[in-house]
């Protein structure tokens, strides 16, 4: 497999038998992006499944391992989905991944609308306003700050290509939890799930794992609290499940 | 003191300076109570307080021992009111509760409008459309089922009687979070604190505290779960803390 610039192959720590390309200058996957495929209910043995602002397909490429469904990731950037693609390749699974180029905010020819049992996205986090507070790097400020697509547009797109009473799986900041639950039921989303992760136990949260289905009746779980880390700085007995698959 | 039925006097086990007039069939005060006065923050030296929904005054009683403000307590059933007075005098706190009947839906004559620098409620929980779902009882129908008042017309009292600028508390279900939520916001009451308890550490959550901001800026923390019990079922060492002050 040709790789470019600072690129290299890496396993997916949580399941060695998927390897996924990524570089430290224009892409590498988060703990947030493993939470999110850990915390997100998927059809077992078939559906469609797509995953939002996919990046180097790393969602996909966790979800693969829990379904035997076609999973589609949308993602704007060429260079990531170069990436993405490659990393598809790489591991022989394009029966099953299909990564597409696109801008959510528009109307995709290649993605059929209230076609999918499943929309998983890891948005970008940051409002920012001023330009000084981008990171310097285009591919990763893009990826980081609400640039190319609001919380809004991300609720938006879901409610486009979900099933009536299929889900909507998103992983974001706590303190947006307001202008989540409030665009999800703009967006006809009833809000049925919601994670918090923790670093450690006595810090206030610092993740949030929300679930809608689209249609939903009103109703809403707040799970156990997820902690990362024991006091003594190693990863707790859950956390290790979760990233390391065992 | 007089009492009546089935009436009784506890000490609010919290904090033994108090007592409390209190009746197994009329009206007895929950941990939720205990947990709401807990959560919520009061100015300690002055300022003024209001309770909504206090039925026999256990959160202004809780209060009275974190702040020397003047706090009210509005509550719409005669039969709570009269015990709620009866326990300030007991105490001998009329210099600083005041106990009020009325309902939160009409415009209270005695109470000043954006007045308050905190407005706490422990609010009934159950929505119960069908008369058959209510308690027999209608002490206990009325303080636990959305018969004289819905979330809305609460979140719509608490807005008009806190200061801008100024705290509601509320106590509540987690499975209301997205109307509560959604509600805040509709009357510009900004969520800024949530604490989720958990009866243990594996359960879902149990009971939602959440604290908003008139005309606050956005900005949500979630604070540290807190947990009631210890797996072997005693209480733990932070609900010990709340419960029993030490």
């Amino acid at each position: 497999m040709k790789l470019y610039d600072d690129e290299r192959i890496d396993y997916l720590i949580s399941n060695e038998k998927i390897q996924i390309i990524q570089s430290p200058t224009i892409f590498s996957y988060s703990l947030d992006a493993v939470l999110l495929a850990y915390f997100t209910y998927v059809p077992i043995n078939k559906g469609n499944i797509l995953d939002l602002c996919t990046g180097n397909g790393v969602i996909p490429f966790l979800l693969s391992q829990k379904t035997k469904g076609q999973i589609v990731g949308l993602e704007i950037q060429s260079r990531l989905v170069n990436m993405a693609r490659r990393s598809v390749l790489l591991n022989d699974l394009q029966e099953r991944i299909n990564i597409v180029e696109g801008d959510l905010k528009e109307e995709q020819p290649n993605l059929k609308q209230s076609n999918y049992e499943v929309v998983t996205c890891n948005p970008p986090y940051f409002t920012t306003p001023q330009k000084t507070e981008h990171n310097q790097n285009e591919f990763l400020t893009i990826a980081r700050h609400e640039v190319c697509c609001t919380l809004e547009d991300v609720v938006k797109a879901c409610k486009l290509y979900v099933k009536p009473g299929g889900k909507v799986s998103i992983v974001h900041r706590p303190e947006r939890l307001v202008d989540m639950i409030t665009l999800f039921r703009k967006y006809r989303i009833e809000p049925k799930r919601v994670q918090f992760v923790y670093s450690k136990m006595a810090n206030e949260a610092n993740t949030l794992l929300i679930e809608g289905i689209r249609d939903g009746k009103p109703g809403l779980k707040i799970l156990p609290p997820l902690y990362i880390y024991n006091d003594d700085g190693t990863y707790t007995k859950k956390a290790r499940e979760i990233i390391y698959g065992k």
